[in-house]
């Protein structure tokens, strides 16, 4: 792309030579999956094939990870996408979902259950893979599912509150509800900044779909219920270093031998920038390179970090390098 | 309070030989109704004797108008209230509420009906009083109530769109969902800033109850449709000037020679400073003097228009003013 300025990223065409000696480098390849490997149900062509010659490497296999906003999959549900769509075999544990990487954060964040009282719970705004998730990290929660309507003794307004609720999670709820909404914001009422956690799986605005047609995010549920308690989520899905230390400390990799790859630059290259790790763009998602060339003619710092090292049309190009 | 900065508001106790002095410059008083009036069904004590005495006046009648956010309540509704706690009759057309303002917003910035094709329709997400509104005012709408769930073949997220919807009007709505919020993006994301109108009776985050408790205001619900929709809802209620246009379009006052009275600065202060109102705080509501207090030696202009003029502890603080 255009003139860069000194020592900043440049976004710059990953070429077969220069992809040579920036994979040669890489212990560690972290990648995005909706918009980068597949696109709904279809995979991106070439990227099976790509990954199965990544993981191989020229020396030691190569740790591939899939690191994903997505809280509505559980990480046996990744891996067996994965295995449909032909890419190379993986295991849980190296799918880190943004429902995974919040039961994983709640475990250690609530307190241990004590000597009196029941064990802290969450009142949870998610799905299926968020309770499975939670269950699976052993955290106690109060299921998902509708909520009861405006004229229920139990709709959110006046339900009885459960005394053991010590965060409250948000998630991708189609259930989402003003009840819901209400039961939130009594809970972290309640309990105060200290009492009960505020905990976001993501801020992403819109779900794309193919078509060009779009659904709401997880982030729009978010806002709602901050706006309704004035104070800020923790979030766990990128751009939160969060989602990062959770790969980092289950295999101990080098952030400066790690490649992120996504096609969303205020999420997957925004988190990999901040996390010291080479960034790689791909244009089969939601991004252009004219956004990008904005973000790097900009002068503002925010914008400027959102530019990525390095960009291919489709993780495909990488055939040719990973070929000879 | 302390030491106030030259030419600024200084938020000046509101004594009976200064009341008389502001109160009789006075051609028209804006209340906001709860937290000033009333609180839920009471009456704040004096309030109902105080607005008698100030509509009399000591030469002609004042003008005395209701100007609230609540869009949950008609202007009929809101008369009847004030009958039913003992204030002085008035008329619907003195009752500016949220929902009634965003009808006659839509009716003036919805395409007029053409010689082809339907009116234009809202996609309302509020309640019965909202629809009532726009019925009032001649707009066309959906509708109100519950919305299918995500089993069924009318979920949001692939319901079929009417073609006649050119707004989008987010209000209070206890049956507030993700599948009217999937419905809201995509009526918006089909007809571009052009073609659909993102419109929000208020930005109050929470609607505070008796006992200290609240529920999710109105705000919350805006701020879902518009991280969804990545724009910004043109908003009806305090602290925008519209719904003072309203009331100055209606009874041709001027700004000089009214007074805005509230308990809230981000809402009833903020828009009669905005509006050239001179401002009239009552500690009645959410607002405590340790507030103002910080905003009035704040160094930031956004802070310092929130220091209203003058501050009550209660309206019935006016009665001595007014009964001589």
């Amino acid at each position: 792309m255009a003139a860069a300025p000194r020592g900043g990223k440049r976004c710059q065409r990953l070429e077969p030579s220069l992809a040579r000696s920036v994979l040669s480098e890489a212990e560690a390849v972290l990648f995005d999956c909706d918009g980068v490997l597949w696109r709904g149900e279809a995979a991106v062509p070439g990227a099976a094939e790509a990954l199965r010659l990544l993981e191989a490497g020229p020396g030691k296999p190569r740790l591939l990870c899939y690191v994903t906003n997505n809280s509505s999959r559980t990480r046996e549900a990744y891996t067996e996408k994965l295995r449909r769509l032909g890419f190379p075999p993986a295991q849980p544990r190296q799918v880190f979902g943004s429902a995974y990487c919040a039961a994983r954060y709640l475990r250690r964040a609530l307190p241990a259950k004590g000597s009196e009282g029941p064990a802290a719970s969450v009142y949870v705004l998610g799905g299926p893979a968020l309770s499975a998730e939670l269950e699976a990290a052993g955290v106690s929660h109060l299921g998902c599912g509708p909520s009861p309507a405006p004229d229920s003794a139990l709709f959110g307004a006046r339900a009885p509150l459960d005394p053991a609720v010590r965060a409250v999670l948000v998630g991708y709820d189609e259930h989402f509800s003003y009840g819901k909404l209400c039961l939130a914001l009594r809970y972290l009422l309640r309990g105060g900044e200290e009492g009960c956690l505020l905990v976001g799986t993501n801020r992403d605005h819109r779900l794309p779909l193919e078509g060009g047609s779009a659904v709401p995010g997880t982030g729009c549920l978010v806002k709602a219920v901050e706006t309704a308690a004035e104070r800020e989520a923790f979030i766990v899905g990128k751009p939160s270093r969060y989602i990062f230390e959770c790969v980092a400390n289950e295999f101990n990799i080098n952030p400066a031998r790690t490649v992120m790859v996504g096609d969303r630059l205020d999420t997957d290259i925004l988190m990999g920038n901040n996390c010291g790790l080479t960034t790689l763009l791909t244009l089969t998602g939601v991004t252009t390179l004219e956004e990008v060339q904005g973000h790097l003619e900009s002068n503002c710092p925010e914008r400027r970090n959102l530019v990525p090292d390095y960009y291919v049309d489709s993780i495909a190009d990488l055939l040719p390098a990973l070929q000879d």
